[in-house]
C-alpha cells in the first residue's frame, strides 16, 4: 500500500494527545497509517488527524500489530506496563513519560541536542524528556555546543496545564473565586476565597506562587528538580555537571518560563551567545529591552520554539551568562519533542 | 511636654505611608509629637495614627521644625531635594528612596543584619533598602554571620504593588478583561483580552509573567537587579560579593518572593541552617515539604518576617543552599524596615 512507516498514538484522547494530532497534522507527512490507541474507555471515539475522521481503538496487543512506530503519552505505569509489550512487537516506542528516562539503556532525545542518540536503542524505546527540561535544554544546549557547560542554577516559573486538565481547571475555578472578594487586597484573603480545596497544588495558585512540583524525595527536593537535573545531565551527556534547581509553579496556564544561570568552560560574551541563539534551530531569541522584547508566556503559548531572551554576561564571572526562557510546555515540552523524536525515527527506518 | 522625640512622616498619604501609619499604631509607642506631612495638594486630609485624627500638613522648611527624626517615603527626586533640608533643620533622616542608598556617607541598614551601621551617618541620612533586596537579606545574613557568604544567585517573582497602586490596578483590571475571554485558553487569548495597554508592566501581568522590573541600565540589566546586587553587598559589607540577579514580575497582589542560590566560605548543612534561620530574629522558618508546608505569597501577605522554606543543600557543592524566601513588600519590604530603622534611632536619641 505505502512504504511510509505505520504510527500508534498511544493515549491520543488526552490533553496532550489533542496538541499530538493537531502537530501531526501540521507536519510533512512521513507517516503511512496513523493508528488512534486509548484506554478501553475511550475506545470508539473519533478524532481528526490530517484531516481525517479516526475512529480510536483499544490498546491492546492486536492493535499493535504491524505498528513501526509508536508514541506514548500515558501515566508512568501504563507506559512501563505497554512499551515493552509495543517493542516486542517491533514497533520503536517513543515514550513521553518518565517510566523509561533514566534507563541507561534507554536514549533520552531532544532532536536539536542530541539527535544521535536515538540511533543506539537496546530496549527499542526511546525517551522524551520532563517538560520542565525540555523548555530550557535546547537554548542551553546549543551554549553548551560552543563554551562548554559547567553548571547551571535554574528556577522555575511553571504553568498549571504541566498538571494537566486539574491544574487548568483549578486556576481557572479560583480566579472566579477570588474576583468574588475584590481580588485578595486583605492578607487572607486568596486563602480565604479558595478554601481548603486548592486542587493538584498545595497551596492556593490563583493570585499566587507555589514553591512545589511533583513528589517528596529525599533532602527535602522535588522529583521535578530532580528530573531536571538528571536530564539535563543525560541530554548533555555530562553526568557530572552540577545542577540546581528550584521549581515554582505560578498562575499562568500554558508555557513554562525558567531563569537559567549558565557557567561554563571558557569566557563568554553576550555577542556571541547572541549570534548562537540567533541561529540555533529551534530556537528564537528575542532580546531587546529597549523595545520592550522579552519572551513572555502570553506570547510564547502555542508556538514551537524555545525563546530566550535577558541574555547578560554575570558581572562578578566572565564564564556566565543569565537568561530567561520560555518554552509551551504542552507543544517543545511534550508532543512536539516526541513527534520530532517519531519523525527522526522515520526518517531512519526509510532510508535503512 | 515629653522627653520622646519627635516624628515626621514624609510622604504619609501613599501606599507605603498608610502601612506605615499602622504600624505606627501597633508598635511600642516610643515617639512623642507624630506629625504628617505631604504634598500639597494632600494637605489638610486627616488620617489616624495611634488612634488620633491627624491633619496632613503641606511638607516645608517650617513643618520640618523641630522634627526629630524624619521618615520619608516620597519619589526619588522629592527625597533627594527634601531629605537634605530636613537634615539641615536637626532631624536624623530615614530614607525609603532610592536617592541616597549607594551614596558612602550615608548608610544602608536593615536593623537584623546591620544595626551598628544606622550610628555612622556623617549627612544625618540613612536609608532603607529596596524592596526586593529586603524580601530575602534577613534571611541570607542570618546565614552569612554562619557561613560566610561566597556568592548569591537569585530569581525574583514579584508582587505587582512593587508598581505601586498602578500595578494592582492594571494586574485586576487585566484579570477582569481576560476572565471574558474563557481565561486565555488559546494562543493569544491574554494578548487579545488585555490588548495594548499593559499599565506600569512592559507585557500583560495576568496570566503572565514578565521578565522586567525597573529600567533598562548598561548590558541589559535592569535597575531592579543592579539594586539587589549592589545593596546586598553593601548591607552585608562585602563590596566584591559575586551577585547575579533575575527579577520577575508575577501575577501577585502583594509580596515578593525568592528562589535563592547561596554559596558559602565553608561547608553547610540543612540542619544547622535549619537552627540559624529557626532562631534568626525576624525570620519565619516554614520548611516541611512532607506537610505541605513551604512559604507561598498567599500565606506571608499581611506578616512582618521574612518566611524560609525549601532549605536544600545543592547536591553537587556542599557549599551552597537553595532557599524560597517569602517577605510582604510593603511591610518588611517598605514601611517596616523604615520604621524599624527610625527605633533604633530614636533610641539612640533617648539614650544620648
Amino acid at each position: 500500500m505505502t512504504d511510509k512507516p505505520t504510527l500508534a498514538v498511544v493515549g491520543a484522547t488526552g490533553a496532550v494527545g489533542a496538541v499530538m494530532l493537531q502537530i501531526l497534522s501540521q507536519h510533512a507527512d512521513v507517516w503511512g497509517e496513523i493508528r488512534l490507541l486509548a484506554s478501553p474507555r475511550s475506545a470508539g471515539r473519533k478524532l481528526v488527524v490530517r484531516g481525517v475522521e479516526t475512529e480510536v481503538l483499544a490498546l491492546s496487543e492486536e492493535a499493535l500489530e504491524g505498528v513501526d512506530v509508536a508514541m506514548f503519552d500515558v501515566p508512568d505505569q501504563v507506559a512501563a506496563q505497554w512499551a515493552p509489550v509495543a517493542a516486542a512487537k517491533g514497533a520503536v516506542v517513543v515514550d513521553n513519560s518518565a517510566a523509561f528516562r533514566m534507563d541507561p539503556d534507554v536514549p533520552l532525545v531532544v532532536p536539536e541536542v542530541n539527535p544521535h542518540a536515538v540511533r543506539v536503542r537496546p530496549r527499542s524505546i526511546v525517551s522524551s524528556p520532563n517538560c520542565t527540561t525540555l523548555s530550557m535544554i535546547v537554548a542551553v544546549g546549543a551554549l553548551h555546543a560552543e563554551f562548554g557547560l559547567a553548571g547551571l542554577v535554574v528556577s522555575s516559573y511553571q504553568a498549571v496545564s504541566g498538571e494537566g486538565r486539574a491544574g487548568v481547571d483549578a486556576l481557572r475555578d479560583q480566579l472566579s473565586l477570588v474576583a468574588g472578594t475584590e481580588l485578595g487586597t486583605n492578607p487572607g484573603d486568596v486563602r480565604r476565597a479558595v478554601g481548603d480545596d486548592t486542587g493538584p497544588f498545595a497551596a492556593p495558585i490563583a493570585l499566587n506562587v507555589v514553591p512545589w512540583a511533583g513528589t517528596l524525595m529525599d533532602d527535602g527536593w522535588s522529583s521535578e528538580e530532580l528530573k531536571v537535573r538528571a536530564e539535563s545531565r543525560k541530554i548533555l551527556d555530562r553526568p557530572g555537571l552540577p545542577v540546581s534547581v528550584t521549581c515554582v509553579r505560578v498562575p499562568v496556564l500554558t508555557t513554562h518560563s525558567l531563569a537559567v544561570h549558565a557557567r561554563f568552560e571558557n569566557e563568554v560574551s553576550v555577542e556571541r551567545a547572541h549570534e548562537i541563539l540567533a541561529t540555533a534551530p529551534g530556537v528564537v531569541l528575542f532580546d531587546n529591552p529597549a523595545a520592550g522584547e522579552f519572551p513572555t508566556p502570553a506570547d510564547v503559548v502555542g508556538t514551537d520554539p524555545t525563546w530566550v531572551g535577558r541574555v547578560r554576561r554575570s558581572l562578578d564571572d566572565p564564564t556566565a551568562l543569565e537568561l530567561f526562557v520560555c518554552g509551551d510546555n504542552l507543544r517543545k515540552g511534550s508532543a512536539l519533542n516526541t513527534a520530532q523524536i517519531a519523525e527522526l525515527v522515520a526518517a531512519e527506518i526509510r532510508t535503512a
